[in-house]
């Protein structure tokens, strides 16, 4: 039986849009420059704990490839494998992408709000063949087809990340390497709730907190020993949690 | 017959230790500012001319990464598929690698010094095991064991480039894709050597420009029907060679 891997994840840090507070889904946007800085402390945690990727699959979204460029550049691994695939995208946000996530907030009210943003099988609408913030004609999709999402709940991108999952990131981690996974919000919620067996209700409340690498050991049935995963910067995590959590208050 | 891919070659910009006069090769030194403007240029070139690559082949060096990184995003091609390889790294300088350029031209004289530059067969001294700036314990040479070079000419370079070319490059050119080579002065000068079946001695006097992209079309006997290339900037590369032909007066 092979050497089972470690596998990091690591959330983008703010980008352009998140400092503007609009719902961006598969949009493009580029990191904030505080979301660079982000970017850099996660390569410095990286290096810190001698956690050093041999591998790095990232979406096909600037912000997450940015975000693994800075940190392995910080970390000296720029020079490793990387592997891109539209699956680890963050979730299609369908009609809201672009849309200031305040107005949308007052416009349709706090129940509906939250359901798009935090149910697990509740889509918002689809966004329009052909709008301004839609990825008709983009060629990074082009081979998508009529595959190519036009909105997205939580369930939607676990059917669609697990078989990435599966085809690209298992083998790389059964060969013993160590995998960093650079993504998003929504597609690492959905790794995790994979890895660590979380329910479709109690995964609302779970929030990968941006540039702090999350570490995963597994085990040969690709179950984590370390259940939940353990932060390179377990204090920042801490902080980042509870500021979530006053959030919600 | 299938049809035949753009080859498109791009040679990072300046360099810290091109600032500081430095003999490189494989010492892993970052872009310096004015390499990071050269590299955004490039990336202009690709998005105004419409040579937009499917996929980038790059050296093991962040310099040649850190160009392909950049010039991609500014392109909006930050998503395409990635290869990188040690065989497109720049010529390994041996022990020469580390010294400063006008020294190394005092203390050994002009006939010396041009013969390690620019010479096809005759390598500077080999670098010393385990030495400040040799690769010894560079975990992405690791697999390269006793084939690890300790010094190269010109025509080690042709030798290790080849098999890349042929194995990795040519069947995505093969399969009509636009193929972007993000390497070094020494790789880019033998791999051109190749296409456009330059002599041992006339390939000294060629240079190619930094950050200018250096379109070739191939035939489907991967023979240039552009011999020499097309540069995106042809007036820029006319001043960049100009300035390099002053250089030697």
């Amino acid at each position: 039986m092979a050497e089972i891997g470690t596998l990091v994840l690591l959330r983008h840090g703010q980008s352009t849009w998140n400092a503007e507070n609009l719902f961006t889904g598969w949009v493009d946007v580029p990191l904030s420059q505080a979301g660079e800085v982000e970017a850099r402390r996660g390569g410095e945690l990286l290096a810190e704990s001698g956690v050093l990727p041999d591998v790095v699959h990232t979406s096909l979204l600037r912000r997450a490839i940015s975000t693994a460029n800075i940190a392995l550049d910080v970390a000296d691994r720029h020079w490793i494998e990387v592997y891109r695939d539209w699956r680890l995208n963050e979730r299609h946000y369908g009609a809201l992408q672009g849309k200031n996530k305040k107005q949308t907030l007052e416009q349709f009210g706090e129940e509906q709000f939250m359901l798009w943003r935090r149910s697990y099988d509740v889509p918002p609408p689809p966004i329009e063949p052909g709008g301004e913030f839609s990825q008709d004609g983009d060629p990074r999709y082009a081979a998508l087809g009529d595959e190519l999402p036009r909105t997205e709940c939580l369930k939607d991108v676990v059917a669609r990340l697990l078989p990435y999952w599966d085809s690209a990131i298992v083998p790389d981690l059964r060969a013993g390497r160590t995998v960093l996974v650079a993504a998003h919000g929504n597609s690492l919620r959905a790794l995790v709730k994979h890895l660590d067996g979380i329910s479709d209700d109690a995964i609302a409340g779970l929030n990968i907190p941006t540039g702090i690498p999350l570490r995963y050991d597994l085990d040969t049935d690709l179950r984590p020993t370390n259940p939940g995963g353990t932060y390179l910067d377990p204090e920042a995590a801490k902080e980042a949690a509870a500021a979530v959590a006053n959030q919600g208050r």
